[in-house]
């Protein structure tokens, strides 16, 4: 119960810095309202462990089980999912109370002991379901931002300009053979990271740092961006119809590079990871560096040595940075999402989850490729070796940047 | 100067009803927010009273120069119309203090004399240019808050049920000739109106009233959207691809219809004008009846000696009504705009405004048609016989209705 | 029936230097194929005079009547007009072949008496019609042409360079006044140029030739395309969309202007008529210019009395010349049809042809624009000074120019 | 060189049912026509092999260079893919003296000795490319023809009704663990066959048959398309989109399921296999089976020891057929092509093709799946165990069918 009030709690307090007329903003499909992933994630609690532990419940609020749902067919027709932004009712302050009103009822299932079985994974899932929501809301509002030439900061104090710990960046090498990924203990774990399974590796190598903005403007100044040979065929098309040539969020200013950060328009720290890369991008500067992205098999077997710590959201940053001094993870957390050059795929004896909460992760396993390793934005207690984050190839407006790999000469 | 404050507090005493949250909405991108009303209505007085009054003027909002710019190139670049929606900032608190800010210096101009010539036209231009965007501010919001499963009401007591005071509607007969139409007179009027100039006109008749919706459903019941004889060619293309098989906002259930309104969900009433056609539609049931659309000539011809009275927004019922008992113009003026066969041109010896305000009308004169007579939610002091509004053919979100016209036998 | 065999050969001699392959290109929804226009002129024949004159007629081809029905809803479904160019069958061989066998059937009728009363003008409307779909085979099979890299030559030969035969245009007075327009005679005419009826004109001028290839360049030179002030809205939103800085057909090489024609490739005539201006460029030069378009009525007042010659498709150039010696018509027929300023609608009074026929052309009275006076590719004999064609605004592919007018002083 | 020449005779010997009409269809951008397929594959010889065997090489078709470029960025800017249909000239006669004109330059290198070294594999690749070409001329033909109401049949001999020779499919065993897959050898493979590698594999069953029109109608019959829960969230999507219920070229009429087919509107075999699916469909047609579609190594492990034998265009039938006497491979090849659910992907150490080449496969790893086996229009010669053919999930317009597979229990 602690972890569920703890939780509730920050997503609302990730919100204090909106004024109410930001709740609302939806700049493109992909995105939702701040307001909509807090009723969501309330809905989750009302849908998935209030309606199921009560047969005979019924809703104060009957409306909300078709507007917000977000793609459960097994629950109902959802509200389409473009048009989220264009409900301004419920206001804000109804929303609140949704969220409260389904709080002291879940509150209300352990005053009458201690939910247990698939009742207490259930709450445990939503819990996790909630953490995912606060990365988006961050990410999904940013994106809105960005769209109004005033620039808005959602945080007024920007981090400190950078100073790398690290001279440029080394390789380390990874033995490979047969190893085993995925999420095996009895702790809690997604579906996607079940089984546990083994996996034959050949030896390669990672770079002991996240590719950086520097690293990015070389390639932008070699061409990069004009270069067909570099691009994946999708990926050029996809270059020729939006005119893209640098990251999401950039722009060039004064000789300068600037891009629109959580603080507004901020210069470009050349020492940071790159950020808001679609995976076409990470792919061909990979390739015009003369290596390529790791598969997240070798990411995981990497990543299974190393401490859960980095540049996450408690950090406050809110934004990537240069390597920290306390980094013992070659910056594999944290920072930036990672992407891999693995589809995002159910791994071999994979079960989705039982009933309605099928849906949840593996209907969406087809044209989206797996990133790795969390963000500036993500809660730290959110990730471990075996997360996987997956997006389609297009994307961009996550915090998504990338760490080369090669074989082992 | 009081004609400009009564306007300025009318417009926001429209908004009283609205929560923050739905200052924002826009749910097509023919629609505008109603924050973005109240801030380009304040714009217009900024940019084409104060900047011009005088010439060392320094906004204390520069930004919004660009922000809220409709479509006035020779200003600038306008923000993009569809994105409207995407400004959470300047938040609702900003915009009415950005109103207030230019009313302040608006009413400082009086004190150092009143102004004359050409300012003192252009104030008047502002205030009928608000009395314009008054109506839309409601109509663009009956839009937004349709698309809402919620279906909200801007006012919570519908108006009473209708009784008609006339039976079925009959003919009027005009006898044609040489006619003088368009603004003549010193008193303001758009320049779309002006010159007056002699038209000539074969013998007609108009219905005594707009087509009601008992009309509209007969139309429908005998399979009026089914048959392409009745269409013209786009207008059927259109039907194909929309799907549309009933006036905008209309839903059928239970075996009634109902329709959306400002007031909610509500019943049909049957003797009431119907609105939210499309050319289209008008011109579809007006081939079906066994009649035409008449032109604007001869609706301004036979509107010309009507005194301007009818169900305005004054009315407070803001919806069409069956016939007044007062009604002395056979709901001529009020309750719905006309659809007029005439396409929206320049009237012979046609000269814009002088300058930027240039772009005020003329630039609109190609594929839209002429809409006569205001409609419930038009400012009673806004309209007269010679007004002319103009629409696309496919358009349907204004109160937007027909009356039948036929050539004399 | 002189007159039917004489032009249903005109059209298969059209079509002389045709390669099979050419017969089925569509390279954009609005153009249709050449085996099309071939087909499709029989099929009016068969199904208008055929299948009316004999109540027991049995179709050989009856596929035919779904395949070859441009738009007549009440003939049944029409094939999808963007799909004509994939039907690779019938053959061009077999499409010969049922133009012969509709050729012969036709022919028979009059073996049975001379055709008289409703069938004998159904057979002249279709002789008229073939005579439409001759120019549009032609203006068509360029469109699709120039789509080809190889820029194939439908003629080897090009049109000797021009020499103007007059100084630079002056202007020609009209006094206005009550003046009668549209078809009253008992010769042929289509519908919608009936009834005649009476209009009433102010003083005019009109610009004694069409404006020039050099015309048109020096407003290109001063940035007419760049110029917001200077076109229509809904012009200026297809400019930005489009990006076209030029007549379609025209691209700039080595300092100098070529575009594509009939013959391939070709210089720009600087003296010759500008030809393929939609309607948006026409207004928005006429504006540049300090003048107006015409409306329709001006155009055909002025047209009246002068003699229907001028460069038809029969002085065999296929292009907009310069004033030719023996021009008595001030270039009002021929070279280039002239967009009005009038948008298509029906004249007062207008019937539209009895039963199917009745969607020949009223359907299409919203949204386009009236052109007079016929191309260098028209049929003389189609002509006549009360002749009404008509396209949307943005459409370029017919030989569409200009002439201006204005307000006489 | 006898190689060649047979194979170039083949892609001819396969146009003979065409008319010139049929050369130039082009029914959606996936899909090119005939007359394309000519060319291109005469321009590959022309490309790769003629102008790199000679640096002073001087094409008499330089213009082709640009024309019948698929997408070898490298080569230059192709031409662009949609409009291929656009290309009447250069005619059908001048692309087969094209192919004739390149046909005697590539002899003549024999004559001044046997091509040797990457010459050799450069005309190697060519002879696969083309027969790569050779089904694609036959399944982009049905696509083309079925858009055609006539239905016009390729063949007009259609193949005989089955009688199917096994009783319902039963289940083959497999061990797994460490195998290897992908190309070894010397022969000729393409580069994404390459490197052979080890890979792991857990126990597992695959379906002695491919799933056939009845197992898929009894799928339709249970209301498969309807059910949500059945469907990856983008082919649901996909399907709201399209409106598809089922597969493509599929039609009910009388009672019945017809298709089209290469021998125009036939009735469904029931005990053939099926054809046309989408990945989407084939994906929720093994969820519904409860089974799942076999890996791409799964199935590579299972046809490495069967012979490579089957239903292919040799045969003649153009069509999937019920299993045959002769079959000893279960019908792994020929037929349909087989879904696996692998995405397409390099192989670890994949190296592309050296030069222009190298964009042949590996620019397309993304978001594409592997197909297997070969259809009943693929050559004989052209498939082996290795064989990796790729398409998008929603394409359907190869014969594209399915087989099942579970994890051992």
């Amino acid at each position: 119960m602690d972890a569920f009030l703890a939780i509730t709690t920050q997503t609302e307090a990730l919100c204090e810095p909106l004024q109410v007329e930001d709740y609302g903003l939806q700049a493109m499909p992909e995105v939702s309202p701040a307001k909509w992933h807090l009723a969501h994630t309330a809905w989750y609690f009302e849908t998935f462990v209030l309606a199921v532990a009560d047969p005979d419940y019924r809703s104060p609020w009957p409306a909300y089980r078709h507007l917000f749902n977000s793609y459960y067919n097994g629950v109902g027709n959802p509200f389409p999912r473009p048009q989220r932004g264009l409900l301004s009712r419920p206001s804000v302050e109804e929303v609140y109370a949704y969220r409260q009103g389904v709080r002291e009822r879940i509150c209300a299932l352990w005053d009458r002991g201690s939910p247990a079985g698939s009742l207490a994974e259930r709450i445990e899932l939503g819990i996790h379901h909630e953490q995912q929501h606060q990365e988006l809301l961050l990410t999904d509002l940013k994106y809105s931002f960005s769209r109004n030439p005033l620039a808005p900061a959602y945080q007024t104090s920007p981090p400190p300009a950078g100073r790398p710990e690290t001279p440029a960046a080394a390789w380390r090498d990874f033995p490979g053979g047969m190893a085993a990924i995925g999420h095996g203990g009895g702790a809690f774990s997604f579906d996607n990271e079940r089984p546990q399974h083994r996996v034959l590796l050949q030896p390669y190598q990672l770079a002991r740092a996240p590719v950086s903005n520097r690293d990015f403007m070389a390639f932008m100044e070699d061409g990069g961006y004009q270069k067909a040979a570099l691009w994946l065929s999708d990926g050029w098309a996809e270059l020729q119809a939006s005119g893209a040539m640098q990251p999401l969020y950039w722009a060039h200013q004064d000789g300068h590079w600037w891009h629109f950060t959580l603080h507004g328009m901020q210069a470009v720290d050349a020492d940071a990871p790159v950020a808001h890369l679609s995976y076409f991008e990470a792919d061909a500067y990979a390739r015009w560096a003369g290596a390529r992205l790791p598969t997240e098999a070798e990411w995981e077997c990497a990543a299974q040595a190393l401490p859960v710590q980095g540049n996450f959201r408690e950090c406050g940053l809110l934004a990537p940075a240069p390597r920290q001094v306390d980094d013992a993870s070659d910056q594999m957390f944290g920072d930036v999402w990672e992407w891999t050059s693995s589809n995002y795929t159910g791994y071999p004896g994979y079960r989705p989850f039982d009933g309605e909460l099928g849906e949840y992760n593996g209907k969406f396993m087809c044209n989206q490729f797996v990133l790795r390793g969390g963000s500036c934005v993500s809660p730290a207690a959110h990730l471990r070796s075996s997360y996987r984050n997956f997006f389609y190839p297009r994307d961009r407006w996550q915090f998504s940047g990338m760490r080369l790999a090669r074989d082992a000469s």
